[in-house]
This record gives C-alpha cells, structure tokens and sequence, in this order.
C-alpha cells in the first residue's frame, strides 16, 4: 500500500482529509504558501501521532506538522506532495500544578485558552504575542516564540520545563518534568524548541507559570532621539521592574495611528509596562532630565490598550500579500543607525516601498515591515539582500523570533557559520535518517 | 607517530605536560578519580585547541576536557590511557559591553575574577555557587550549572547570549551573539551547555549581564514545618523579589553551626535574601500569620555574610573522601516527604551513615550530604540505590545541577527514557563520530 492508504487505514477518515477542506492548510500568515497538502492529518492523541509518523518514515513520505498557522517564516508551508500534520485535535490544558507553578498543556491549544486558564488558577502565563487568537502552543515551542514579555520572563525556552514529541520513526520522546532545574544529560527540549518541526513533533509541555503581577502599570512616551531612546531604557532598567519596552519609529507611529493620541508625531514613541509601582517617578525623571518629551499614563485597562492598539494595529496589516515582515537582532545601541541605513538603501532600490521600523528594543530586536506594493519576486530578494546584509554588518541575526523557515534559509548563512550549518545538519541527519520531517524548511 | 608525539611537536613542550605534574588532574572534588591522564594539554589559544583535537580525533585519542576540578559528579576524571584538556590557560575576560548588558569571556577564566570584572563595571554576573574561587566559567557552562541565584536569574543557560566550541575533528562552532533573542537555527548553544565535555570543548562565551541590584536584603528565620516553608516561599514569590531562598532541615543547620545563630536548633531554617526593600514587612506579616517562628535580619554585609557561611561551611566537608553528595530536583511539595523517607531508608540499611538535607528549595532543588564512614563500594551502591530509587517514584530528577558524569551514569535511566538515551546517542555519536571526547561520561 502507499503511504496515504495506510495512513487512512490508520487514522481513520476523521483524522486523515483530503480535498477541498485544506484551503486553511496552504499557506501560514507569510502568505506565501502556494501548494495545498496532499492530505491531512488531524490524529487526536499522541498515539495515532505516533502511528502517522512511523508509516511516513516507513514510506519516505515527507510530512509539515502545522499548528495556528500564523507563522511569518512559511515554515508550516507545503511542497506538492507533502502531508499536513495538525495537532488542533490535539488540544486541551491537561494540568495546573499550583505548588510548582506549572502547567502541563496539549500542542494543539491556542496561547490564549491557556493565557486564560492560568488566570483563572491565578497565575501569569508570560508567554504572549498578537497571535495569542489563534496560535498554537505546539507552534510557539517549534518556533522559540519571543513577543511581547520576552523583556520580564524570556522567550518561549524560559518558560520551558518539560516537553513531549514524537520522533520521525515514531518513538516518543516523553520528559514531562516540571523541575526548574534538570541536568540528565543532553538539552532535547531545548534543541526541538525553535526546530520548526524538522526535528520532531511537539506533542505536550509542561510550561512554568508566574505569580500575577500585584499592579501593571502603562504609559506612552515620546523621544526625540534614539539615543534618548537607550537613556531611557537604561533608567527604566535600574529603576523599575520593566515587563514590556516597545520603541516605535515615527514612520511606523504615525501608519499605526499615533496622531490619536498625540498631536505631532515625534521622533520615537515608547510603551513602558512595569510591574509594581515605580512607573510614574521614573517617567517624573526622564522628564525633568530631558529624555523624554511627553507622557501618557494610563488611569484604567482601557487606556492601557488604546496604547497597544498603536503597537499591535499593524497586525492585521502585516497578512496583507504586499507586506514582507523582518524580525532582525541588532547590537541594541546600532538599531537606528541600523534603520537609517536600510530605509535609504530600500528608497534607493525601489522608490514606491515604505518601510516601517518598530521593535522590542529592550530585547534587542528590531522588526521591519516593508510594503513594496504589486511588488515581484526580484524585489523581494532585494529587500532581503538589503536588510540582510545590514544585518550581518551590524552584527546582528537575521530572526530575533519568527524563524528560519523558508523565507529566510537561504540567508541562514548569513548569521551562521559553514561549520554550524555542517553541525545542524549532522544532527538532523541523526534524528531524521530519512528526512521527512519538514524538509526543505531552516536548513 | 603517535597520538602523543603529535600532540607535542604541534603544541610545544610548555602545552604538553606529562609526568608529576599531572596530580592535580587526577580527580575532580567528588575524590573519585583514580588514574592521572596520559597527559595534560594546556593550549594557550583556540587554534591550538582547534589542533590538538584535530590530532586526538586522527588517532582516536580519548580526550578529557577539564576546568577547576570542581565538579561532584566525575565528570572531569581519566580513565587509564586518556589525555587531559586544561582550558587554564585560555582565560581572561575580553569585553564588557555595557550597552548590551554582555561579558565575552574565555572559557578558562575562574569564576569569581569574572565576577569581580563585571562589578567593576557596575554589572551582577549572576552565575554564582560555592566554587566561585576556583571553578571555572567553562565547566560553569559544560555542567549548566546552578548555584545561589538560580531562583532570580536562572541556570548558566538563562545567562548564555553566545558560545565558542571546538569541535572533535578541530572545526571552531563561533557563535558569540550577544543577542538576547535568536532563533538562526538549531539551538546548538543549550545543546554543548550542560553536555559536559562529550559534544565539544567550550572556549568562549558570551554572558548576560544585569544591573547591579540596588539594595539586599538578607535574613534568616526558623520555622515549625515543611508546609511553613512552602507558605513563606509562596508568600515571598508574590510580596519581593526573591534573590535566594535556601532551606535547611535540623540536622544540617545543627551539624553547620546553627546553634551559633539561635540558641535552639528549628525543625528548619530559611535563608531569604531580597532585592529592592519588602524584606521586613514579609517576615513581619510571616511571623503574625504563624509562618515563622523566629528571624535575624542582617543589619550588615558582615551580618549577611554569617548567615550564609551556615550554608556554605559544608562545602569544604563535601570533599572529603566519605562524603557522598547528591543534588536531586523534586516536585516541591514533596522534598520533606522524601527527606523523611531518605532518611529512614539510609539509617535502616546503613547505620553507621548520617544524611543531612538542605537544598535551593525556590528551584525544586535538593541537596543530600551522606556520610558513609569509612565506605565500601557497596554501600555507596545502596545510598544511590535508595536516593535515586525514591526519586523517581517522587517524579523527580536524579541531578538538578551537579550533571551526571561517571558517578550517575548508570543511573540516568531513572531519569530518561530508553528513547531519549538513543536520541542522546545517536547526537553525540553525529558529532563526535570517532568517540574521543570524555568518553565513558553522561552516556
């Protein structure tokens, strides 16, 4: 039998569709998918998990497991020929362990369902991102998912105490451990976290939860430099307990909507979010020493997201098909000079782009969104070729959290050494001998 | 030629050492190294590690990295035949970027001189443990280790940016980022930290820097039970910032100078230390609500420091040749539970031995110190058999921050699964195909 038939044989005909019903399945939010899945798989429990693989390594059938399809890498895309694997079926908080602040979660669960139990049970789960509607648990491991609190509680890695996946051939690889610390032997976990399913399939974790933060406190503020920018954060850092730092370029404030909330659109806009109180002397500081120009404070959650909204309005946006999304690291205090430089060369290049800068500068991390409008496939490799280069001159990496995916494997090489490459590739050979875990994706 | 006459017509008589020279490379500080190395490298630069790998991978030679000696697991000893790496003289720190928050470190640097560099800079190094004067950031890193500041900072991995490694066949892995988020590829960073020794040689780092804390607070307080200690932690992790959270049951804080802090020994006693003020108000609030029982509140640095010294004076017993110690994590809620029956399990088989629990409570983190008197072969069997054998019917892990080495390797199968040892095999043997790196360790 071929590979399809067994796995129907399988799974069943619930968990394994073809035909019209794959639309949702072409393409992550990138847009760039072009080629539906062969079929799709939707197995309901680590065990048919288990079952699909083993028959597609059997087979030599290539399989892209998919979660919320969010993703801005193509990362979840298919090659003709290719089988989905979804693990939406797969869903559901299994566990919160109140004493070790943990929670024990399915892959296929969407961020914010498992945002919200954690608060239910009193607990902060700090992993958050615009996505958090739709993306899935398994997805934010595969990919190492920063966002928006990566400045208090790290990314996706620190929040990571155990994790479960199913290997190419179908072994599971089970180390549920909800300890905060755990030496035996080599970091698995940490090798599939960000291996973008090349590696194995996610199927469970446990995630370290925190206690509720007392008192959240926002505020917005103008700059008129970046340096002012750096000033800033530094104060906050000393001062504060900082859970988010979001610097926005004036370009970006003022497409986002800045204008409703201040009159003139200034140099740089901040977001500060603290924990505990502390946020309103500081901002008192900043302006009596000049660094800041102006402030809002938010009196009520409401405020608060009218702030967001700034930030994250450019979401929707970003799924337009003549947007490309960067997600570059940059040495924190180059970031504009960084930015200058790249809005010029990309003027320079192709006079109708715009590009917009905005970033989670505490974390180092820069994202650019470039609109090229009805833009060509040359054109996108020019934007790359120029953001990238940069990036390699400034030092920096080339994706901060979205991934390597498709969209950015053949720059890989440009933050990655022929040696590393060689090395990832040896240990991708080791647990996939026969490749069919993602391929063509990160390497 | 042979291994070893390659090895000194590359590297010069001053980097390859045999002879008598060679006791300080017999045994880490568990004491249970019983062969001096064939003899001992000491490459005063990373092309000279690049070389004298590149020579043991060509002949097969069993390399063994080595750092401070400090290590509790034998992860750091020779079997008969094995050559030793010194990373000694490959040490110093070489940057503190304080924009970035980032120290680039050389892998030989004692711990505590990188501590002292980043002070110096107004920065905290976090990474701390009892060590600190001899370890050194490589084996710091080749271990993940743990220490004193996990609870507010993490492991060694929460504070790694970037990492230099030379592998088996020579080939330089440099990826010294100082990016606090990064998601170019496979996470080969956390994949050599904690490896100890058997995927590559750590040369280089990058490490995190934090702001130094403002104002500590340090105090220490009795309590009636287990279940008060787990209301203090749970009453702290929501009212401070805990720096460090360090519990002690009876027999330990008697055996380690208790009685010159309280005139009666308590069935435990906390260590608290705090950042930013709160320290007072808590152990007030502890002490209405029945929590506590009693506290000192460092009143001076030279206050503090007695307070600590009552857990740190056991270090030095810890090498001592009839001490055996573990460091186990456990679900919190059940440390005393164990502890109980640890205790029990060792005096009826063993009654001559005496075990003393204390342990990085906040972290799941568990210290035993057993004293066998005068011990055989067998009896340090039937202490392992019983810790570990209780371990995992408690759900937790056999090495919370020592590693594995050689003294827990036949014991790793409590902690992982036949398929997680495979998938460990198969990554280690993709990397070090000929065997040669510390082999007989971990695996």
């Amino acid at each position: 039998m071929d590979a399809l038939s067994d796995l129907y044989a399988a799974l069943g005909p619930d968990a394994c569709l073809t035909g019209d019903a794959l639309e949702a399945h072409r393409s992550d939010a990138s847009g760039t998918g072009r080629h539906l899945p062969l079929a799709l798989l939707r197995p309901g429990s680590v065990a048919d998990i288990s079952k699909a693989l083993e028959i597609c390594h059997r087979h030599g059938q290539p399989v892209v497991p998919q979660g919320g399809m969010t993703g801005l890498a193509g990362g979840a895309n298919c090659r003709p020929g290719d089988i989905a694997l979804s693990l939406s079926r797969f869903q559901g908080v299994e566990e919160i362990d109140t004493v070790a602040g943990a929670m024990v979660v399915r892959a296929g669960t969407v961020l914010e369902t498992a945002q919200n139990a954690a608060e239910e049970a009193g607990f902060l789960l700090p992993i958050d991102l615009g996505a958090r509607g739709s993306c899935q648990i398994g997805g934010n491991i595969a990919t190492n998912a920063g966002g928006l609190r990566v400045i208090r509680h790290g990314t996706v890695r620190e929040n990571l105490l155990g994790l479960e996946v199913v290997q190419a051939g179908g072994a599971v690889l089970s180390h549920l451990s909800r300890m905060q610390k755990d030496n035996t032997g080599y970091d698995l976990r940490n090798l599939f976290a960000g291996s973008e399913g090349t590696l194995g399939v996610i199927t469970r974790a446990v995630l370290r939860l925190h206690p509720l933060p007392a008192e959240i406190e926002t505020a917005i503020c103008t700059l008129d430099s970046y340096d002012a920018v750096l000033r800033l954060m530094d104060m906050a850092r000393r001062q504060v307990t900082l859970s988010a730092f979001e610097a926005m370029w004036a370009d970006f404030f003022d497409v986002c909507g800045g204008r409703r909330l201040f009159n003139e659109i200034p140099p740089f806009a901040v977001i500060i979010e603290t924990e505990g109180d502390g946020l309103v002397p500081l901002l008192e500081a900043a302006l009596e020493g000049g660094v800041i120009t102006d402030a809002l404070i938010a009196q009520s959650r409401a405020d608060a997201r009218r702030f967001w909204d700034v930030r994250e309005v450019a979401l929707p946006e970003a799924h337009l098909p003549d947007i490309m999304n960067f997600d570059v690291s940059l040495p924190i205090a180059k970031a504009d000079t960084y930015a200058r430089a790249c809005r010029e060369a990309i003027a320079a290049a192709l006079p109708s782009a715009r590009a917009l800068f905005f970033g989670h500068i505490g974390d180092s991390n820069l994202h650019i969104m470039v609109q090229v409008p009805g833009y060509a496939h040359d054109d996108l490799h020019t934007v790359d070729r120029i953001a990238y280069d940069l990036v390699r001159e400034a030092g920096g990496v080339i994706s901060a959290e979205h991934g390597i995916g498709t969209l950015k494997r053949d720059w890989l090489g440009h933050s990655r050494s022929a040696a590393e490459l060689a090395a990832m590739r040896a240990i991708r050979h080791a647990l996939d001998p026969a490749g069919i875990l993602n391929p063509g994706k990160v390497l």
